[in-house]
């Protein structure tokens, strides 16, 4: 199959001097290496060399979230998708069915992101040159089985072709890292970094919580007994995974509550949470607590923290009952940011040591609360369009809502924050593009030059992330 | 007067590309008979036979509320544009001039949706040729005084002549329905269906509520003494709305909480409030508990439950007083779904027998919750934008902001919700250019193929509002 | 050095039918007189025939909280860039190092309002002819510095060829006026008037509340002894705006809470702030109150009452302990304007006498809450885009959002708001090109006729702030 797809022009504007002048600046920075700072792929497929994806289904479909929800919207049960329960009871594995009733609803996606980095995946990656269908269903199955059986469609040489500089894992903080040790010990030289992510230590309510921090002591080799000892543990954690490689933390709260506990109260609350007993208010403050102190640390040891508010997870208590997290229905909520950070900026916000990297589920900040902040406060940078956002037009309200007030040079780039690993490219080709139609409109309106044009395409592409993440 | 006033191309973006293709998908459907599942025409207007809509002002100025508010945020009072006021006290009635008063205003209307409508009704539906003004009034005044009194101006044959293939009406509970009951008894084929509308039996602090309970007493033949007999009353008028036509519910609230109430405290609160004595606080449970019953039943019975939060009604209270209802001052409020619904949607969203159809005035919500329920959850579908959104820009901020992450397919086409039945085609219209101009804008930018941007034209016209309020 | 940096067609559409279309909109307004009727620019500058602007760096950077805010958000400290210190420690006081400073970093105002309005400046009023680099810094400091010597660059000079009808400044209720009286002793006939802004008598705490009130007092010649006698001083003060040219008022509200308190509340509330005694609760309470007195007062001196509500000012403590007020550091909060304003609106909105303009830091807020209300209570006329939304984008958005509901003619032009002289004909010539832009949008989508854009034209520049402010 011939690679027609795709446009060569696809996603910019179909104004005729605004399309060509973003076509030129997206040749401009199309071949640039991409650098992936934020993202849920598994280290797995890269520490043993022969991994592989799997089937079609298993690619495309069975693990990724966005993909489910939408068939899930539109009735078609998790079970029928091949998605594993809980329980252990019988889901489709037939994966050649699985694969056809997802073609035969592929017209779902029309319009979405998800479309467009499907398209995307099987066209360039694979070499598909058909919209799936009914028809096409069980030939396209034939071939991409045939593709990824090969050693070219293995992870490593995926990532080899991609041309990804860096991409960054997210881990937990009482994870081993044995994986990625495995990739370094293999000699491999893909370069594969870990992310620092507490949050079922440091969220008081968090599943399994009290087994967490016993991980926590044996993977840090601390015992924690006390608020001291927790707080060693992650110091000592933070340290690891640094010589690791990581250059960056991340944290999800509901909202970006911060508050500065005496260390009185941090016990108090801590001793509570060891016996089971903390409370729902002991555990928003806590969290609060640990922001600041995460913050704190990332002053002192030069970890890029990453703050994530504003999904509720797990909405549908149904579909988690039946098959656990991270299946399409964790939802947003109204963020509040203002007064919510105060107290962090006010004691870190001025720092030069700290990079605090913002994102939102919740685009009516992104002029109101967050462009201010990110163009006032030394330390903070505003993340890309988050999750729902990361999208063509969710990008183009980002440019359009952000950058007057923030100014471009206090974003940080762009990161795809994906579990689809063969989705990478794609996504990096959606901001590539939305970016260069971006910078086309201000030039094409005469409010920049070519030069600037260049320059900030330049840093939407390699030098805003780089810098924001500490990579060069 | 010949018929100039509307270019072919209106609405559709100046890009001479996305034009033409605009045109030539809204050409497509142009013809396509209407479909229109929510309103507020008077059925009134349909039983008899013989009805007409009276003088120009009575069709286009004194009823409608879009207009008088617009005319009265400049000062002019309804008063003196013939409102009447609800002390019975005067008011203008010489209707030439309130029309007069009308066009020398009618500046005030430009780039807003009521003037859209306007124009269009007076172009398309009378032939008018001018913009109204203070020099042609008296002259329009006559030339749609004499169509009017015309048979081809009745409401049945306009009916026919805008090709309406269903309209929904919207109805109390305890409505009689004796109007749609005459329209079918008189022979008359225009189909005509109610909607059973439950708010002032539902909200214990609504107007009259107690007289509205015996109402429906009599209407069900239950006698409501308990919160039994008052669920058996309202289960009873769905199945005579059914009966009668009836696909769908509507359910007005300032929030969408929901709230699963025991039995004993739903009878308690009913009891007070028989008794007048419920507080507020009761009121606002008893309301969010009634959202939980309303979906029970509309799983049971089929009927598609609407909801449309977020608007403060009667706000401007002189007015309130002065003329009653609807007229202009209902102001909306922030609206919460994610937190609020979760109740109803952990029973009951996942059902397949539940269509739950969300509308918002707060767009705040469209990119961050409203797309991300609807992405997710079998049972919900978006409504179109609703009220002061039902215009082009608002479109296609629904546009942009919904389908990316909703998909098309969970939404629920068009509806005019208008009392103006002559605005109908103009509604209608409005959103088929907005929809040609959204879809031809995905394909100039190669984001959907020509068979895609066809099979969605279908489904925004005719496909998806039948298959939302289970007409087909 | 000849004048090449902006381009004639700036900021319009890239649409060549929009684009031409906006153009001829555009020369039809571009040489109207400005009328400026909310800013604050220090009336000082023009008492004095002999003022000046100092140095290019005390003309551009040093007080102009909008350039310095971008800067330190880069983690260039305020003491660089010559800020003075509230504890008078040493700062940068070499202005060509600062100017030079600024120039190497004046990339980061790239696509920003900023730069737009900087390049303006240097470009149409000091006929600069190359965007500032670290290269040029140097002759352009001189080339500045020569220009800022002559007396075609004095104040007076330069608002007599800025065009300028009439400007406001903003002053304190305790204000003697005595820059104005003195212009108007020095019969130069340039129209400046001041704005009665009593924030920081009227919110209890306010940072020298007590003070401000003996303030007051001596002003008012009214000894302020009890509630009665302060707003008799207040009542009295605002008497002396009106014979010195004031038009309106001004309001600084976090949220724009509305309250009647009873004249006994009110007392005690106001003896316990003249002990020191007010709790928060009480300042927040009397703040409300006093917007309703406020109103009340506009119904009966016809001063135009002006609403800033949504800045939580000094967010960052440690730059405010620094540098004091108004360095950058005020960040927006979600605002509720609906049930806030209800009282207010219920006692005031239907009055014929009063004028009160509403701004907005929060843009959900357009289409919800403000566009609602200024289309329908005869009091509301809607300011233009506030702040961080006094932008291309911002105003782009400002149209799309409010003006199919408000309707055109409820809002209030345009209007600076800077304390940057040199910046208002940039501002203005941003907001005519916007509104070209708009308006030749409708036009090209046939949306109005060639009569219809061009009153609506004289409207955006000249009528409807005219109108609104009273100047006419």
């Amino acid at each position: 199959m011939a690679n027609k797809l795709l446009s060569t022009d696809r996603f910019f504007s179909s104004d005729p001097d605004q399309r060509l002048t973003a076509r030129k600046l997206y040749d401009g920075i199309c071949n640039l290496p991409i650098v992936s700072p934020h993202g849920h792929v598994d280290p797995a497929l890269f520490s043993d060399p022969h991994a592989n994806f799997g089937t079609p289904a298993e690619l495309f479909i069975i693990p990724d979230h966005y993909v489910t929800r939408m068939l899930y919207s539109q009735g078609i049960a998790p079970e029928s998708l091949g998605v594993p329960r809980q329980d252990g009871g019988a889901v489709e594995n037939d994966h050649r069915k699985i694969w056809q009733l997802f073609c035969n609803n592929f017209y779902l996606f029309r319009g979405t992101p998800s479309g467009v980095w499907l398209l995307h995946a099987l066209s360039e990656v694979f070499g598909v040159d058909k919209i799936p269908n009914t028809e096409n269903a069980d030939r396209m199955y034939d071939f991409l089985s045939e593709k990824l059986a090969s050693p070219e469609f293995a992870p490593r040489a995926l990532f080899e072709r991609f041309n990804i500089e860096v991409m960054s894992t997210t881990d937990a903080a009482q994870d081993s890292l044995t994986q990625h040790q495995a990739m370094h010990d293999s000699g491999w030289k893909g370069n594969i970094v870990p992310c620092f992510r507490p949050d079922n230590v440091v969220n008081l309510d968090a599943a399994g919580w009290r087994t967490n921090i016993d991980a926590l002591s044996a993977a840090s080799n601390v015992n924690i007994m006390d608020y001291g000892s927790y707080i060693k543990a992650l110091e000592n954690r933070r340290q690891y995974f640094k010589q690791m490689g990581a250059t960056a933390t991340d944290h999800a709260v509901i909202a970006p509550l911060t508050i500065e506990m005496d260390k009185t109260e941090a016990e108090r609350i801590f001793q509570s949470a060891l016996q089971g007993k903390a409370s729902v208010d002991d555990a928003a403050r806590f969290t609060a607590h640990m922001l600041m102190e995460m913050a704190r640390m990332s002053c002192e040891d030069g970890l890029v923290m990453q703050l994530h508010p504003g999904s509720l997870r797990n909405h549908n208590e149904v579909i988690f009952q039946k098959f656990g997290l991270d299946k399409g229905c964790d939802i947003p909520v109204a963020t509040e940011y203002t007064n919510n950070l105060r107290p962090l900026l006010n004691k870190y916000g001025n720092d030069s040591r700290l990079i605090l990297i913002l994102f939102t589920l919740d685009e009516s900040n992104y002029s109101r609360e967050l462009a201010t902040l990110a163009g006032h406060y030394p330390a903070i940078k505003l993340g890309p369009p988050w999750w729902f956002h990361d999208s063509l037009n969710g990008m183009a309200r980002y440019f359009d809502q952000v950058m007057e007030t923030a100014g471009l040079y206090n974003t940080a780039g762009f990161n795809d924050d994906t579990r689809a690993f063969c989705s990478i490219p794609a996504r990096h080709d959606v901001w590539r593009r939305a970016s260069a139609n971006w910078v086309a409109g201000l030039l094409v309106r005469h409010m920049i030059t070519q030069m600037d044009a260049e320059d900030m395409m330049q840093a939407l592409t390699v030098g805003l992330v780089k810098r924001a993440y500490r990579f060069s």
